[in-house]
């Protein structure tokens, strides 16, 4: 009997390789001698990093970087594949985490830290990278992460420009001269769950803006700056990014990506599937454990148990899906490759406390749905 | 596909029947198909009246009777088999529920409403009687009881006894000539799950008395009394009833039935077993399903789940049980007829959203279950 436990993690309860012991452990006591194979899943947002290094036994890199508003912070990612590969969270470097409430101002804001990361990367010889782009605490099209790569930005003085959205409108000449030649030949993919063009109504300024601190004149400004600096690229470098979709993620940084580096953007879950090798794994299988803390109807669009079951249903393994909290409108997941969804608490506490209990309810769920299976 | 679904309410949250009904509203969203054989069960306390009425389409009698501290009160019983058999739970009419808490005295209450129950269900012509005892306000020995179904109990003047624990002392002849004639051949059953004697260290006075609102004196007392009460009777009829297993429950109204009524006391499960026809139910069925509020490892003693997978062990038919709470212990269970154990909850919520929500959880899980089943 081979079982494949692919849980996200429970968020505040247990990460995706702790969620994956504990069903582990379930199983044991009802199926000792079971195939259990643990993938830790993520969906390309937070707990990337942490589910890819555990998965494979690769390393977790610190690197002191610059962080949002220009101040050190130390910033890690994920070596995989013997040094070939890197998982990067660019929260860890230029996140609204990084900085206080009072302090967000998408004007300011760089992502030189994440660009400091990529080199940090390549300097290590990695030569594949996937990289997160939820959490961004910046607006600036990615200038600050091409800037650390190499890419110059100058206004009409030929000074380069400072860091941050706010400056971008002073954009006049883009050298991509210095860009480190090793992104010539790497290959770059980028976890994307937004569709969100560069600017507009529906762009990065727009929806993104206000969660990072812009109130409604800034985020006029900002998206006036985009356009701009989509004009200046247009012009220069002969590419048209103000309306690809997924350009407007994490304030443009997915325009940088795509037009600069060359980079894929696909949905987090699709790249952490093609990442962990998931369905290979999951071939064969006589029963796929998924799970996340919550699972609801939204678990529909990107989230990891939906995308574990998809590859399951593809395979015709049936799907047991474990969740902390269910929420409304989980009947639509039945039809697309989830068999069965279970709740994992044992009885009314405060949450805090159902937070502790996780792995050990997790554990005693999945024993007694084995034991279903034992009949 | 055979479903027999024996829960036994979740209480505050649902009846057994309406449990039932919950499962069985899961089960049909799976497998449309299904024979779903509905026997609401009971321990033999509360809710046995109402377990037994809806499983056999019965009817709830009501009547005036005497209350434990002689205000008369509205009690009721349960009418099965067109009137041949009644269920009786003594604490609708000598129960702790019905007095308040700082009016309870063990030296006053009587059991004489429950006799006139007894009596009232005679008139109708009912020949065989599941009588529960849990939850009484009384420690007179039975006598109440058997005052009304025409013993008498008279003191050195000839005159009867007034009610209540208090006055046995003042017995001296116990005069059976007017016992009601039909109860001769009538059958009665009670469900007893304590094996306390009459009198003494772990009798009904030392260990029940202080919950009904005996100080230290009083049980001292009361004890007394029946020690009294149980030598009168080995005199007068040579019966010995004082360290019987199951005398002492209820305040001694176990040794009355015991001495007086021919009763055969047995653990309340078993009778409900016996009286719902639970395991002619059973043979066949491809699963039963049953369930409790809460399950523990102290569910193994006399509790409903433990029962009915007692019975469903005995053929092979896998158990599943269903609660709202799972608590320590359980692994106990599994030796004992038990595949699995579910927990109900969706999500962390006060209890008293959880009790609300308890009809739809249980479909949610049961449905779910099924699902597993299916594959």
């Amino acid at each position: 009997m081979k079982f494949v436990l692919a849980p996200d993690s429970f968020k505040e309860s247990m990460t995706a390789k702790n969620a994956a012991l504990a069903m582990e452990k379930g199983i044991k006591k009802v199926f000792p001698n079971a195939e259990c194979v643990i993938v830790p899943m993520a969906d390309g947002g937070e707990g990337t990093v942490e589910s890819l290094v555990s998965l494979s036994n690769g390393e977790v890199i610190k690197a002191e970087v610059i962080g949002p508003l220009g101040k050190t912070v130390t910033a890690e990612y994920g070596l995989l594949d013997g040094g070939q590969t890197a998982v990067i969270e660019m929260a860890s470097a230029s996140g609204l985490g990084l900085i206080k409430l009072e302090e967000r101002n998408p004007l300011l804001t760089t992502t030189y830290g994440t660009g400091q990361l990529i080199k940090h990367a390549l300097d290590k010889g990695v030569s594949r990278f996937l990289i997160g782009i939820g959490g961004s605490a910046t607006n600036d099209g990615g200038m600050g992460m091409l800037q650390a790569l190499g890419v110059s930005f100058k206004d009409q003085g030929g000074k380069e420009l400072p860091f941050g959205g706010g400056a971008l409108d002073q954009l006049h000449s883009i050298d991509i001269s210095g860009l480190d030649e090793r992104l010539k030949t790497a290959k770059i993919d980028v976890a994307c769950d937004v569709t969100n063009p560069l600017i507009g109504d529906n762009g990065a300024s727009a929806i993104f803006g206000p969660q990072k601190g812009a109130n409604s004149e800034m985020v006029k400004l900002l998206d006036q700056n985009l356009a701009y600096f989509a004009q200046v690229i247009k012009t220069q470098l002969q590419l048209d990014i103000a309306y690809i979709e997924g350009a407007g993620a994490a304030g443009g940084l997915g325009a940088g990506l795509l037009a600069f580096l060359n980079a894929r953007l696909k949905k987090g879950i699709e790249l952490v599937i093609e990442y962990t090798g998931l369905e290979e794994k999951i071939i064969g299988a006589n029963y796929v454990f998924t799970g996340e803390g919550s699972i609801d109807g939204q678990t529909l669009f990107g989230k990891t148990p939906y995308g574990v079951a998809g590859v399951a249903k593809k395979h015709s393994v049936p799907v047991i899906a474990f969740a902390g909290r269910i929420g409304n409108g989980v009947e639509v997941l039945y039809n697309n490759g989830f068999n069965a969804i279970i709740g994992i608490l044992k009885e009314v506490t405060p949450l805090e406390e159902a937070l502790k209990s996780g792995q050990e309810n997790l554990a005693f769920a999945a024993e007694n749905i084995c034991r279903v299976l034992k009949g």
